[in-house]
């Protein structure tokens, strides 16, 4: 599967749905960020070390897989609305990142 | 630029600034729900419509450039140090999502 | 009901269940947070309009109260563990916005 | 203060600058949950126990005491404008968890 593939998919999973018009720029972020904080709340009590260990409880697993996956469909989602290059502002992201945060040599 | 490429380039930005001691998934969590708040601030007071004309006000458009590329490096940076395939991930939700909701006909 | 009384009312929940050992400041920010992102879940799909009319659903009506206590719960506890005087630091703030965004007028 | 003093002044606030069209349940929630992600990237990279020593960098307690104070300020505002009490949703939610969370003994 590449970016496309997903890209695609989400089209055609909207379209079929006539949800569309619900994919207003400003409605994905808000469900790209209620997502993020269900992710957030599977590691609310866990130590860094317990945070590690994830894959050793079967339903924390399951649980962070689904997260992680909704934070991904609603971001590349998100961006395709916005006509936005994930890669591209990612790339340029981490050239502006390494000028900011100079190498330790 | 593929998924594997960002994936190695965020691995050598981390080791060469000696940060992989900071990035637990409990950590990365709280970024990319960091982040996410950050580009949520930036819709907030935009109607549905003037948050689809994003790219209308130069400002506005570098900030959402600047929060989407965060929020992908970030979880990409989170997939990685918990050994998820994103895309297979994606996959897996699109199809649990198939079956709980059915296309209109 | 007071802020001290509900102060009062969430130690002796913490304390009762032996759950002090959870709370440090940034655990609790993530509880914060992933209740905040729960919160926004249940808005992401109204209009501005519908958000206004949450009563008329009487499931969202009980969602909304839910994680707005929520949200309220874990703040309060927060500021608590962190030695925090909420109205003050309110009541800063606001003098602090006056000076920012002067008045119409 | 109290949290009626803290209601009024922030009507007034919104009042004296013709923001009270912005202040939708949809909005406000986003506004709420924008700076419960600032919050959440101050203690991002802090162990749980750098966490507890928040106040002993300076720069680290002033932009915790404002983003505590933003948080704040939004859920008061965001109930106000819901029409929620805040204390009794609060003590509602504490009983209900009193029963779902039974007390060590």
């Amino acid at each position: 599967m590449t970016l496309e593939d997903l890209i695609r998919r989400l089209r055609e999973f909207a379209d079929a749905r006539d949800w569309e018009q619900f994919h207003t720029p400003k409605n994905l972020v808000m469900a790209l960020s209620g997502e993020a904080g269900e992710l957030t709340s599977l590691f609310q009590w866990l130590t860094p070390e317990e945070s590690a260990n994830w894959r050793s409880d079967p339903e924390l697993e399951a649980n962070v897989l689904d997260e992680i996956a909704d934070v991904t469909l609603y971001l590349v989602r998100l961006a395709d609305v916005l006509g936005i290059d994930l890669y591209e502002a990612a790339a340029a992201k981490i050239e502006r990142n390494e000028l900011r945060f100079p190498r330790k040599s």
